[in-house]
């Protein structure tokens, strides 16, 4: 069957998407051509203005539009304190937990030596001069736990040695509202070393 | 949290899809702009292309660009074969069981007067242009098993009589495939209604 080339050429390119095949596309285009051509040419707009314009924030590089992003142009936010992520999506998280009031600093990625990514790819020589410069005066390393992110997050500690940054790591255990006998062994391994001294007033 | 202004606007106009949530918004926009700037420019393009290019076939209705659409240019097609549709994806579906080599007509709905939608709006006065004109030697009726499907398969029918023109419906029955114990009882019904004599050569 021989789609319109355009009907064709919108299908191609929606499985650009992640987790979008044929079928899904098909079908999006198809919904969008019956019964939404504004919202189509709203996306068709938004894409392109957020392709072109969304550059990286020069001090926490995050998405941002010319100069910093929201997070770092927010004064009230503890400017010493700093949580390493490895992608946006991490600092949604973190932000959506309420618990953190300081700055980012977010990779986009992880140290990968297989896949040629080295420290200057994730922005490491700007957080050692960030470092170096004194501006920072506590670190909260939250890269993944998978073995990249314990490398990246390793890195960063050697980074801070002689110098004052106090370096903590996100800590790891059993998630909230898991059951025990569900949690795999590594994890469980974890939350047995990191285990809390329960206070008196518990 | 404040998402970049460009970025925000990214994921709201990727709610417009047809079963794409907030989180698989943030998702896929993320995932352009950390990987595939060059798919997510490709994707406006043609976006856009379409959403201002596609128009109606004049002759059947599917979507087409300038003039009739693959199918109705297909010489080799039988002209007087007419097969009615709901909609572009019903004519795929057709397609794709390779037992069909007449052309099509597509209503881009059903008959529904609850939501004000009439003959015309579907397209039913061209189709009975068509029809007296005397180009149409045959239609097959497949539109949806559904309420609004059969209406609209009735009117089409009303339209044929005194003509000569030759109507069938596609059959109703059991799916391939299917188990008997899963299959409902009004499409039960159908296939018992429909059943067919097996011939002695079977």
């Amino acid at each position: 069957m021989k789609h319109a080339p355009l009907v064709q050429d919108l299908i191609n390119a929606f499985t650009c998407l992640p987790g979008v095949g044929a079928r899904s596309a098909q079908r999006m285009s198809y919904w969008l051509l019956e019964r939404n051509r504004q919202g189509g040419s709203r996306l068709a707009t938004a894409l392109s203005a957020a392709m072109e314009g969304v550059e990286h924030c020069p001090q926490c590089r995050n998405f941002a539009e010319q100069g910093l992003c929201p997070v770092c142009q927010d004064q009230r936010r503890e400017q010493g304190l700093l949580c390493v992520v490895e992608s946006p999506a991490d600092v949604l998280a973190v932000e959506q937990s309420g618990e953190y009031r300081g700055r980012y600093f977010v990779l986009m990625g992880h140290l990968s030596p297989i896949d040629g990514i080295g420290p200057r790819d994730i922005g490491l020589d700007l957080l050692e001069q960030q470092i170096s410069s004194g501006a920072v005066a506590e670190i909260i390393l939250a890269t993944s736990t998978t073995v990249e992110g314990e490398a990246t997050a390793h890195y960063i500690l050697d980074l801070t040695r002689n110098t004052d940054v106090s370096v903590s790591r996100i800590a790891q255990g059993v998630p909230m509202g898991g059951e025990l006998e569900f949690v795999d062994g590594v994890t469980l391994a974890h939350a047995l070393r990191g285990r809390q001294k329960v206070p008196p007033s518990f």
